[in-house]
């Protein structure tokens, strides 16, 4: 068989992520109204985010964290403490966000799992991402979870060679071109593209140039079809 | 050989870390001299730390958020805006902290890393930790890094089924009675306890009673001779 093992991108793939940041940011707009126009606050929590990623990596608590600077940095140090307390309120409200799997995904992962092997390959905070999936209901259909603090062809050639027959033999699907199609294409597997209505400036990309190993799917009931047509 | 394999934690372990948040707390307490007595601002920090802990799980990033937090309910919501300003940067201080390995530590693992696997095994934020790791020149020692959520039995027979060669082979080394030894000791493995200086009040626990499988070592650099003599 010429696919062994299914990875799969957890945020935005299998559950709501960007839509809980961007109603998150939303609540940081009106809270900042008084102190900055809407574009002055994107642009200054862009610059606060790109600033701290190094550092703080993905997840809700370094959002938080950039939140309050950016609020601290276009007030002149003078944010409100009420509003502080908000943004903090914000972020543990994220969570402890419920999680409920996207249209199509428990089906779809029931479907795979039969004949697969299902890894979660997953970027954030180690802690939010395993209550995530426990709560989600999906932990019993992988054979692997792999919180990962960056996707690159690397991180994609040393998971599938731990938990399936290698690189070669395995299929990537994600809502992210950058982190889930691109290096996973790159390190030799199989991807497919389940775009999600909104992507993080951060998670931008072109799509790959015409690779036949790659393919662009309306919606993840579409993947067992593809996969299975590889092999 | 009875022991095929060597887990190690990190933080306090390998190098300091109880010692960053303590310098980091004696800046909050001074930074919160005018609003709240040192024993009040420590009872609320513990206790604003330990309601986290569940969502924020363990590390730098959840810290800064807890001091913040802490500083907020401290003041009725009136903490100076440059006082939070200050918390942010000193977590992003924590966050860049030069890392240097312990005394005798080096020495240790090149000697144990000749006869057995070693794998590392620490909980905190995922980036961070990978970046201590790399920083401490210590990571080419190591067959295998595990960053994990929580420090329980199960953790440890997890790891040791696949990084070596099961937990009745393989034998644990760290500061923290409650997250080093007691459940490696129940997980099956041999345990070492190497106190540090200093211990988290959350990470305080009683020595097991009488086991034959427990050692206390004043120094790491006791470990190899301990590993050496179970085989």
């Amino acid at each position: 068989m010429r696919i062994t093992t299914v990875g799969l991108d957890a945020d935005d793939t299998l559950w709501h992520n960007e839509t809980i940041f961007r109603l998150t940011q939303d609540r940081f707009r009106s809270l900042m109204a008084p102190h900055a126009d809407a574009p002055v606050l994107e642009a200054k929590l862009a610059e606060v985010e790109r600033r701290n990623l190094r550092l703080y990596g993905y997840g809700v608590k370094g959002f938080t964290l950039s939140m309050i600077e950016t609020a601290m940095e276009l007030t002149g140090n003078e944010a409100p403490g009420r509003l502080i307390a908000e943004l903090l309120a914000a972020g543990r409200e994220m969570l402890s966000h419920p999680v409920e799997p996207l249209p199509g995904v428990v089906e779809a992962l029931a479907d795979l799992s039969e004949t697969y092997r299902l890894v979660l390959i997953t970027k954030g905070d180690l802690l939010h991402q395993e209550q995530k999936l426990a709560a989600s209901g999906l932990g019993e259909l992988f054979a692997a979870v792999e919180i990962v603090s960056e996707k690159d062809a690397r991180t994609y050639e040393t998971v599938f060679a731990r938990h399936g027959t290698g690189a070669a033999q395995a299929a990537m699907c994600g809502n992210s071109l950058r982190s889930d199609v691109l290096p996973a294409l790159e390190a030799g597997c199989y991807a497919a593209h389940v775009p999600y209505p909104i992507t993080w400036a951060h998670e931008m990309a072109e799509p790959p140039q015409a690779n036949p190993r790659f393919a662009e799917l309306p919606s993840i009931a579409d993947l067992p079809g593809w996969v299975r047509g590889l092999s």
